[in-house]
C-alpha cells in the first residue's frame, strides 16, 4: 500500500506544531485581553445551513466538501467560522449582546491548491456581534495591530468602506447591482488598473463611468489628503465613517480606496492586514463590518456585527522565517548508566519541578543516547551512574556548550531556568 | 428555515468552552512534563488508509464518514488518532525512535448517539512509539495517574494483559482465534458473568472450557494475591509482565483479569481509567501496548508502541460536576459615563497590564451595563465618569460583594490579582 495524505492536507510534526501552538497561545492571550470569550462549534454542519441564502454564496459552495450521515442527512464540512456563528446565534436567542467571541478552528475548502491555499486549514476569528458602533470596528483593528505586535511581525492595516465603494459606483452613474463591480475592484492588486478596467468594460460599464470610478480609486497622499480629495466629490456616509475610524490611528493604518474584499456580506468598514517585511502573496488576516448577515439567520432581527479572521497558515509561514525552529518541548533527557531505578526516581522529581523530562527506557549506550538527545534538540542531558548515585548528585550536560557539571539534584531546576 | 446542528454534534458556548480549554491546558502541561511533543495530522484521510488491514477494523469502518473530493478521490473523516499516527510514521521513516507524541484533536464516528457518545468529539492521545520496554507502559500509566491528579479527579487504573488473556483462553483448551472470546470477556461489566457465559456458549465453547476461563477471571483479593493465584495455574509471559509493571504502583492501580479492551490490535499491557467518585457509565481513558499495528503500516518493520487515549467529553462531564462554572474570561468591564474617550484610554492601559478588559461601546445606561456584566459573570466593573476623570481616579466595583472603591488606575491590577 502506498501511503499518502489526502490531497491538500498537511501533517505538522513537532518542529512545526510547536511554533503553531505558540502562535495560537499568543492569539488567545490578545483576544482574551480584549474581552473575547472562546466558542467552539462543530466541523460538520447541515448542508442546508452552509447553503443558506445569506451564507457564503455560490462560489464557496462549489468548494464545500459534502457528505451524508447514516440517516442520509445532507452534511457539509464548514468552509468558514462565520456561518456557524450565525447559526449559533440564531439557535441561542437568549444570548445578551454584544456577544464577543473568538474561535480558532479548522475549516475546509475543496478548491485548487496553491502555495498559500490548502484544503484543510485553521482560521482564527474574532467577532463582536450586536454593536452598531464604529468603536467596535476601532476595537477590532486595534486588536489586529496588537496581535501582530505581540507576534513581533511588522504589519500594515489597509482600510476602506463598502458604503464608500457603493457611493463611488453610484457617483459614476452605474445604477445596476454594485457587487459585480466591487468584485472587479477587489482584483486591483492582482490584475492592475488596466485589468480592472477591462473587466468593468466586459461587465457593461462605459468609458466615462470607468474613468469616474478610477479617478476616485487612484487618489493618493496621506490618509487625510485622500479622505479630503474624495470628500470634495462624494460627501456621504462612507467617508464620514472612515474619518471617524481613522481618527483613532496615527500610524499602521492606511486608507486604500481600492480595497474591496471578496465576500458580498460586508456593509461598512473593511480591512486587510499585510506584512511590511515579507511578501507572502496574501494577507495574514482581514475582516470588516457585516450588519445584515447574522440577522438573516435570525428571522431578520437587527444584529449588526464586525470582526476579523486571521489565517494561521500565513502567520506560521511568516514567523517560521524569523523564529528559531524549536524541535522539541523537552528540557532535559535523563540517561541512566546502569542505575535505571535511581534515574526513574530522579525523572519523577524533575517532573514535579515542572521540568519537561524524558528518559531513556531502552537501555541504549551513552553515545546513542547523546545522539538521540542531540538530534531532537534537547538542551540538557542528565547522567545517572554509579559515581553520581554514590555522591547523591547528578551530572548535567549543556548540549549546546558541551559543559558538564556535577550538582545535587535540587540545583538542576535553577540551572535550567537560568538558561 | 429551521436551523439545527448536524445530528450528534455539539456547540460549546463560552461557559462550556472555558472549562474544556482549561482541561486541555492541564493535559498539555502534564504530557509535556513527561517529555511528549505535539503532533497535528489532518481530519481528512484517504479512505484507503482508514480501511487498511491493520487499521481500526470492520466495526469502526461502518461508522466512518465517507466523502469524495472534486477529483473523485475517496476520503474519510478519521475515526481515531492512532491510524493517522501509523500513517505519519510510515511516511517519515527518518524519525528517530522512541517517538513520543501527544495529539489532542477531533475524531468522527457516524454511530448511534447516547449520553456519552456523540459523532464529533475530541480525543487526547499520548503514545510512545519504538520502545519494547515495560517501563514505557509504566510511564504511560504514571502519566495517566498524574493527569487525573492534576485535574483533581480521583481515579482508579484497571490493568490487565492481552498475553494473559490469550493464555487463559489457551489454558481452557480453546484452540481457535482468541479474539471473539476476548470480545465477550470485554462485556463483563456490561452483561455480567452469566451474560459472558451465554455468549461464549453461543460462540461454541463447551461448559468445561467456560468454567476454566471463569475460574481464572473470578480470582479476588489484593493485586499480589490475584497474581499469585493465577500464577499457580498459568505461569507464562502475561503474569510476568503484569508483575513487572505492577511493582511500580503501590496504589491507584488494580489488576482486573476481566478487563479486555475492544480493539484487536493490543498485544500486551492494557488498562482503563475509571473515576472513583462518579459513575459516568464509561471510562475517562484507556490504552495499552500494541506492538504490531504501527509497523504494519511501515512494511512490517518492528515498531513496538504503547499509549493512552483520554476522552475530553467524559473528563468535561466529570469536572463540570465539581468545578464552579466560569461564564467568561473577562476580568473587568469598563462603563463610560459620558467620558468614552477617557474610558477607551483606560481600557487600553488595563489591557497593557494583561487584564482581560471589555468596555461598553453601545452607550447604554449604567443599570443596563451592570445587568450585562452581572449576566456575563464579569467579576469587576469600572466606572469612568466626570468625578473620576477630574480626580484622575476610577471607581471599581466588586460585582460579587457590591463593594465600590475610588482608586488611582495603577492600583487596579493589584486589586484584581488579590482576588
Amino acid at each position: 500500500m502506498e501511503l499518502e495524505r489526502a490531497k491538500g492536507t498537511e501533517d505538522y510534526p513537532p518542529e512545526k506544531k510547536i511554533l503553531r501552538d505558540n502562535i495560537v497561545r499568543t492569539l488567545i492571550q490578545v483576544f482574551e485581553r480584549y474581552g473575547f470569550d472562546p466558542l467552539e462549534t462543530p466541523i460538520l454542519e447541515r448542508y442546508e445551513t452552509l447553503s443558506a441564502k445569506y451564507a457564503g454564496g455560490a462560489e464557496i459552495l462549489k468548494e464545500t466538501f459534502r457528505l451524508k450521515d447514516q440517516g442520509d442527512r445532507e452534511l457539509g464540512l464548514r468552509y468558514d467560522l462565520t456561518v456557524p456563528l450565525a447559526r449559533f446565534i440564531a439557535m441561542n436567542p437568549q444570548i445578551s449582546f454584544p456577544f464577543k467571541r473568538y474561535q480558532i478552528e479548522k475549516v475546509f475548502r475543496d478548491g485548487p491548491i496553491t502555495k498559500s491555499r490548502i484544503r484543510e486549514f485553521w482560521q482564527c476569528d474574532v467577532d463582536i456581534v450586536g454593536s452598531k458602533s464604529y468603536l467596535a470596528d476601532v476595537e477590532i483593528i486595534r486588536l489586529a495591530l496588537d496581535t501582530l505586535k505581540e507576534l513581533k511581525l511588522k504589519c500594515l492595516v489597509k482600510i476602506n468602506n463598502r458604503k464608500l465603494l457603493n457611493e463611488i459606483i453610484e457617483y459614476a452613474g452605474v445604477t445596476t447591482n454594485t457587487m459585480p463591480v466591487i468584485l472587479s475592484i477587489d482584483k486591483f492588486y492582482k490584475i492592475g488598473k488596466s485589468g480592472v478596467e477591462k473587466e468593468l468594460t466586459e461587465k457593461g460599464l462605459d468609458k466615462k463611468q470607468i474613468n469616474k470610478i478610477m479617478s476616485i480609486l487612484s487618489v493618493n497622499g496621506s490618509n487625510d489628503k485622500k479622505l479630503k480629495t474624495i470628500k470634495n466629490k462624494i460627501d456621504k456616509d462612507g467617508i464620514a465613517e472612515l474619518e471617524k475610524v481613522l481618527k483613532y490611528f496615527k500610524q499602521g493604518v492606511v486608507f486604500d480606496p481600492t480595497l474591496a474584499r471578496g465576500l458580498s456580506y460586508y456593509t461598512g468598514t473593511i480591512f486587510e492586514i499585510v506584512l511590511e517585511d515579507q511578501n507572502l502573496g496574501c494577507s495574514v488576516g482581514g475582516g470588516g463590518r457585516y450588519d445584515n448577515m447574522i440577522g438573516s439567520f435570525s428571522n431578520n432581527r437587527d444584529i449588526p456585527a464586525t470582526g476579523i479572521s486571521f489565517g494561521l497558515e500565513p502567520l506560521t509561514t511568516a514567523l517560521s522565517k524569523i523564529e528559531k525552529e524549536k524541535k522539541t518541548v523537552v528540557d532535559l533527557f535523563v540517561i541512566p548508566i546502569g542505575y535505571t531505578e535511581e534515574a526513574l526516581k530522579i525523572t519523577k522529581k524533575l517532573r514535579e519541578f515542572n521540568i519537561n523530562t524524558d528518559i531513556d527506557l531502552n537501555e541504549r549506550n551513552v553515545s546513542k543516547n547523546l545522539n538521540y538527545a542531540n538530534n531532537k534538540g534537547i538542551p540538557y542531558v542528565l547522567f545517572v551512574g554509579e559515581q553520581e548515585v554514590k555522591k547523591n548528585k547528578v551530572k548535567l550536560r549543556n548540549m549546546k556548550t558541551g559543559k558538564e557539571q556535577i550538582v545535587p539534584m535540587n540545583k538542576v531546576p535553577g540551572i535550567l531556568k537560568r538558561k
